[in-house]
């Protein structure tokens, strides 16, 4: 396949590197014309993946350059508040489909992004939805991991599904996009709440107690919106939930322990040099979530934080309001 | 309540704390008469939490005295290969209930421990389990922890519930035994894969995996036997799941770990210092799934291992036997 990916975050540029390994003509589009230098002529992506050399097959060029009329796939690695402007102004080739790699919803009005893109192509079949337990400093480094490719019809998830998957990157198709969207930007929001957690001290325990109850929110999430349970409690699910929350590689688990040590909800995604989708994603969840009559304590306490809440009290609070029975 | 531990491993001592600072009458009873000795008069277990300051009302005497006839409730803490001839010595007052915390099966025959005291009581209605993410070393020093109580019918639970819950220390009831007994079984299965995982570097995104496809080889146990589903996604389920999996106070866990690094299985009790259920369990539950028909890979391999299978060699095979669609 002629494959073309926007964005050189560290999920962009390891699946970029991942789908050239896999033998496809890969082209990353990079925002940063120094960026795309680096990887075009050095192999390396110094800001976001610095310890990896890249396949020398994967080509770079500057985005203002645009798609390539001849793409077969476009992969879109942005973060989701820049989903909606690269969508409405990068140029998609007509007959080429769109994989989203993106967790998150669009700020504002809460539409998942394949939505947005949907939108935009006026043709729904031709996107799909990446999402999974993949950090990507691991899967850079070629550990073994496993991913849910989702579009609706299966079909264009399938034919995805074959010509991404390998021996250390398992793929496996799904027909649930809203479920899997839902799953991949809400459990963002558990983790910044989980990284509250270890930032307080509060242990190992709390924070498997955290989990539990936070599948338990991002499952009544999706079915609220009618996705299937299923992809809840697989990988795009409990997987991602698991190594988000639970991974040192996670930027919005460290989001949370930065909330918790008193650092400005502002001033975190400096610190950590890299976007922490959580951050963006729990305010608008929240906003679709009262449009729905739908409660979210995990997230409803994450966006009391990030309005300024003290983080011993929005841990009591979650705490003082458990149920007595588990369901 | 008038209770009595029994056993003064790391969570009967960590538990039995707990229900002394709560205002029961509690007394642990131990097999070590030094052990019993420290607790009872210098308010530490020396061997198993030598970090923790015991509450001073705890107090402590040897196993051999026996259980005071006017026990309202017999927390049993012993491991599973000790729990049938336990409850076979041990005088059980007609009166008391009995509340099992023993994480495993009986060993040969496979059946749950509740079983297994309701066949020596012959009241299956005044035994009940506990079971949730609770390691020892964190309830001990105080962190905040939740848990659940199950019996059938569920009126045991309840009244224990009300009695053990604190605000540190949240207990939730359920009428399903079977599943929370299976669900604490199982999981120190996945637990050692976990650990193997870990040991050979494969990271977080295996390893989310790993415990994604786990829960799923749990749950699919836990229906074969009339369990609730539900019990699985909660926090006997999912939440010790994922504190096994991922704590490092995890001894299964650990376990793994070891047999990734070629210590033979017999080794491994010795080098941790305390019993390691998995490595009990998993031939159990393996002759416990074939003789229903049942598959459970990760079971398997963990079994294979245990009998010398190269680790490197077991998680390719699990890898290359994944199945293509999630469900």
């Amino acid at each position: 396949m002629r494959i073309v990916v926007v964005g050189s975050g560290s999920w962009g540029t390891a699946l970029a590197n991942l789908l050239a390994g896999r033998g496809h003509d890969t082209t990353l589009l990079a925002r940063d014309p120094a960026c795309a230098a680096a990887i075009e002529h050095r192999h390396q992506n110094p800001r976001y993946l610095p310890d990896v050399w890249l396949d020398q097959r994967l080509r770079a060029a500057d985005l203002t350059l645009g798609i390539p009329g001849d793409a077969d796939l476009v992969v879109l690695a942005i973060p989701s508040r820049a989903f909606a402007e690269t969508i409405a102004t990068v140029e998609i080739p007509p007959a080429a489909a769109i994989l989203s790699l993106t967790k998150g919803l669009e700020p504002g009005t809460g539409r998942r992004l394949s939505q947005v893109a949907g939108a935009r192509l006026g043709d729904p079949a031709r996107i799909a939805v990446l999402s999974g337990p993949n950090h990507a400093e691991e899967v850079a480094r070629g550990t073994p991991a496993a991913t849910v490719i989702a579009s609706s019809p299966i079909d264009l998830a399938v034919h995805l599904r074959d010509a991404i998957s390998s021996d250390h990157f398992r793929v496996y198709a799904n027909a649930d996009v809203t479920g899997v969207e839902l799953a991949g930007a809400a459990k963002n929001v558990i983790a910044v709440a989980a990284g509250v957690s270890d930032g307080l001290g509060l242990g190992d325990n709390a924070k498997a107690a955290l989990i539990t109850r936070g599948l338990a929110e991002m499952t009544r999430l999706g079915q609220s919106f009618g996705a299937d349970p299923r992809t809840f409690a697989g990988l795009a699910g409990l997987g991602d939930l698991v190594a988000t929350c639970c991974s040192r590689h996670s930027r919005n688990r460290r989001a949370g322990e930065l909330l918790a040590e008193g650092i400005p909800a502002e001033a975190i995604e400096t610190r950590i040099g890299m976007v922490a989708e959580g951050l963006t994603t729990a305010p608008t969840l929240q906003r679709v979530a009262q449009d729905r009559g739908l409660e979210l304590p995990i997230t409803e306490r994450v966006c009391a934080l990030l309005a300024g809440e003290d983080p011993r009290e929005a841990v009591s609070r979650l705490m003082a309001r458990e149920p007595n029975t588990e369901y």
